[in-house]
């Protein structure tokens, strides 16, 4: 037993590291935040991002709504509370994936400064790439492919981001995508050429 | 913006699947849920399978009180509810491993087989094996590596596995690891053993 209980601190020295994660995947990981109004193209960025890292052999994962929303954060509503524990959240959870080696991307509105911020205080410095994908408010509106600025204007859905709750955008983000004009490709390509000029698709 | 919208619902539709995450990494993924009392050797032998899949190649990743008790579920305490709520996480997040292709493990006492049952149910059939890390209670409280087991039984620990709390056993795990004699090593060469045995460690 005793021999036992030393290997046990043994290996809590010698956990697999990250490093020797990334190692295994020949690529370097880190948080691809995607951000900004609903509509503005980001989980379809995220999506042809993923797509593309995927054709080229690397490692990711993508946190969205299809996959959080009904899972993790299934019991979090929307009062101001829950908001920044589902980002909270979603912040540990991305910090995991990176930590797995894994190149992870999230695609969600999360529309408040501060829970941001806070994600990237998780993170050491540059795993955490902010991405702003910037679109007019007249331009998601005119999209609108789920209606739901239009159920905002009628006030069947109370604090929707652009409407009436504030969308505060990044100060410093590492990226900016122009969603008002350019095709998803092109800003999915802008993304990837990031990536690949900070060193982050090799090992 | 009609084409943006187009490209958005088809993206939707056309995610990078979990077999394609599979297919890059060259193999299955599931998650191996150790259970049992404390000081049973349950992150011990995590942390060694782990290792030993790390040597040849295999893309993993182990959930276990490091990583999760000081992040994700930072503010959760001990009442039953936090309980129920820390395994369901830990299930919620281990799933989305999975999904992300790897050999997901968890370590946790997790003592409550209806919380265990939740997560196997949260899986598709194949992808939960439940793994007992089976040491009497004499075997654990002599270990005791860290004094857990004393402060309970002088009752400065309230609602401790094993001491004034139940530990409920699996009825139908996938594995069973005899920790009362056996050592880490052999165990966790077991548990890889079942694994190539059937068939995750290959695409």
């Amino acid at each position: 037993m005793a021999e036992q209980k030393a290997t046990n601190v043994t290996w809590h020295d010698h956990r697999v590291s990250s490093d020797d994660r990334k190692k295994i995947k020949s690529q370097k990981s880190c948080v691809m935040w995607f951000t900004g109004l609903s509509a503005s193209g980001k989980s379809t960025i995220a999506n042809t991002v993923d797509h593309k890292l995927a054709e080229l052999g690397k490692h990711t994962y993508l946190l969205d709504g299809d996959n959080i929303r009904q899972g993790l954060n299934k019991n979090l509503g929307f009062s101001a509370e829950d908001r920044a524990e589902n980002i909270r959240r979603i912040g540990e959870v991305a910090k995991l994936f990176s930590d797995a080696g894994l190149v992870t991307l999230t695609a969600f509105i999360s529309p408040y400064r501060a829970d941001r911020d806070a994600v990237r205080e998780l993170l050491a410095d540059g795993d955490f790439i902010e991405i702003l994908v910037d679109a007019s408010l007249e331009i998601c509106e005119a999209r609108d492919p789920k209606g739901l600025y239009k159920k905002a204007r009628a006030g069947e859905i109370k604090g929707f981001t652009g409407i009436d709750d504030p969308y505060e955008a990044p100060e410093k983000p590492e990226l900016v995508l122009d969603s008002n004009s350019k095709s998803i490709d092109d800003l999915a390509d802008e993304v990837v050429a990031f990536l690949d000029a900070n060193g982050y698709l090799s090992a």
